[in-house]
């Protein structure tokens, strides 16, 4: 029976470079945002499991018997090249009384934690008498993988409880992480998660959410990059809302209208994302100031090129102007038409700059948070040394 | 000797797409702009020859046998391969006391007039007695061949009045133009006035001068295109002053730094260089509405990629805003970093709109013009068929 109470992070993910083209075939470079979902795990009352995720107001509580009881419909074994199956996710939505159909945030992140609660209970263990809640700083929706850092963070927790994984958080330890072993099995449970929410997910999000730092993503292959330097960004929400579908079709058309001239378009970004890994790769050794005017006219060339691949906006065009007017870079991040833009914050970016760019997206209506990329994967906390906004937003539940 | 008063004019040019990439051996398209070079050409007093070209301030007159006693040194034969030598230039400069190195627009002017009228000349007549004029609706230096119009007004005119072409205007016609043998003996002559004022000129200014429309060039070959439409633009003069050379240095430096991200982008303006061409030679025999979507759609991405190379301005951004706010498509042409831009005015660009852009762009500090591409070659033209505009223009002298 579990006894102590801890808490688990796993961070968000924003694409450096490559988004749109590594749907053609090209590398991407993927890496963790220090904007993190926490999940906190208690011993619950015996034979009760229950779950909170104030952000999507849920609030459920079962039977452990009662659990135990749909084992059967559910494959513990992982199979890689499968998605949860239609019977499989039927099962959970006439326990849990969520239509068929259903694809709210709530409904899908239930049906999420009952798969892999089950999967993983009845494969490692019995279904743990916990209480658990999750809370992220990161906005749903907004392509920074937060269904991912939920799903690493439930496998993470799942795996620790039944056994299956280590608790490698020593007496009076603040953080701790797990074996390069057991982040392979927490990444691919993560995975199975991640396929209730999104059926057909690339696997990148939750390896991001996994490793932490950067990963190359090319034509299905994810290799996480060695070591990589924390970068500071500022991250602008424009808040505009898109459509990915409609924009990589839109993409993919422009392609076949224009081959011979959008064509060389993702070669060049292809390189760039080559290019910039091997920054990334020099700077933990050679942390010279002199990488950061290369990596901001990384942002500005493939800003450049994603507009040319129809994926800008005025909002986005806006975001790139209002930093340039404080001598800071940014490109879009993720599907473009809206969402989510990033700034790079050199280290001698003066904080007077930082405040003043901050306030004037702010002004746009754009949301702005001020946070790091190379973030570490998902790790484990004594409860005492989360901050107080961490306990504050665990705590609404 | 020459008795009748006539006009020869001959239009500027500008770069549609493959200003810079051309440098390095891709496709560029040079059109005819509709803003021209008009020469007036009047008998003169008998033994006078006497030149007047108000926009640089040179009003100058000589004694026939004063200039003919010059032509032993000017080589008359010509040869492509060669620019004016030092010797034929001293000769000049020491004739008419302009200093060596002197190379204000007056004395390069000058001097390109004295060159071609004695070498022409004396290879086919006699020093002409006649009272030469010639004002321009370009503006100088701005990179829109003004240089190469005056010089193709300037063949045309002596090689008609020492008998080597022919005068082609009917008595009661407005406009007449030459044969092709004539035009390219007006081109090869204008080259070498070329010569005179730039050293070592592309001669795709002094081509579409004479040949107006629109031709590819590429690695020193100059192919006029069969058939083009004439294409309504705005063209405006960001009056940002700005050194060639540099922007071509920088491009450069810039593909050398990041060959594997550089070069790609260099062959897609080649390619919309090459589905241009293709474009505009479909237009006169289907001249449907849609071609014009995709004309705007090159000049959108081409403007990205001159930024990508390095080219760009917030002057030229702020253009493409002014314009994109009333709908209308922009792009810098020739060679960036400031200078002109030009602006697509599809047919069904409503009149208000056009005025609206012309008012926003001259409350940038811009200077507007609202003209044609695609406009003819070199024309002889009564003056009675002349606007006052011109006129005036000519009766400054």
């Amino acid at each position: 029976m579990w006894a102590r109470e801890l808490a688990v992070s796993a961070p968000g993910k924003v694409i450096l470079h490559g988004e749109h083209a590594v749907v053609l075939g090209k590398v991407a470079l993927a890496v963790a945002l220090d904007l993190r979902t926490f999940l906190r795990l208690r011993p619950g009352a015996e034979g009760r499991l229950s779950v909170s995720l104030p952000g999507v107001g849920v609030r459920r509580s079962w039977d452990t018997p009662g659990l135990r009881a749909l084992w059967g419909r559910i494959a513990a074994d992982f199979d890689e090249s499968k998605s949860p199956s239609v019977e499989e996710l039927d099962a959970l939505r006439e326990f849990t009384g969520i239509a068929a159909g259903a694809s709210a945030p709530d409904s899908l992140a239930t049906l999420a934690f009952l798969y892999m609660c089950l999967a993983i209970s009845s494969k490692y263990g019995d279904v743990p008498s916990v209480d658990i809640v999750v809370w992220s700083e990161l906005p749903t929706g907004a392509g920074l993988g937060s269904s991912a850092a939920y799903a690493v963070c439930l496998a993470a927790a799942l795996l620790m409880v039944c056994g299956a994984i280590s608790c490698p958080l020593q007496e009076g330890e603040s953080t701790a992480r797990w074996t390069e072993e057991e982040l392979a099995l927490i990444n691919s449970w993560a995975f199975r998660g991640e396929r209730v929410i999104h059926g057909n997910p690339s696997g990148v999000d939750n390896a991001v959410g996994t490793w932490g730092g950067a990963l190359r993503y090319q034509a299905g292959k994810i290799t996480p990059l060695k070591r990589v330097p924390t970068l500071r960004i500022l991250l602008t929400n424009t808040k505009v809302p898109r459509s990915t579908k409609v924009l990589v079709a839109g993409v993919k058309e422009k392609i076949l209208k224009f081959p011979a001239i959008m064509n060389p378009v993702l070669d060049s970004i292809d390189a760039i994302s080559q290019e910039c890994q091997s920054v990334l790769e020099t700077m933990p050794a050679n942390p010279s100031p002199e990488h950061y005017p290369v990596l901001e006219e990384f942002f500005d060339i493939n800003q450049h090129h994603l507009n040319v691949l129809g994926v800008g906006h005025p909002s986005l065009d806006r975001l790139c102007q209002v930093t340039a007017s404080h001598r800071l870079h940014s490109k879009l991040t993720g599907a473009g038409g809206g969402g989510c833009g990033i700034t790079l914050l050199p280290p001698d970016t003066s904080p007077l700059a930082v405040e003043a760019a901050k306030e004037d997206l702010c002004a746009c209506g754009f949301e702005c948070w001020e946070t790091k990329i190379g973030a570490p994967g998902v790790t484990l906390h004594s409860c005492s040394s989360l901050s107080a906004r961490v306990l504050h937003g665990l705590a609404q539940s």
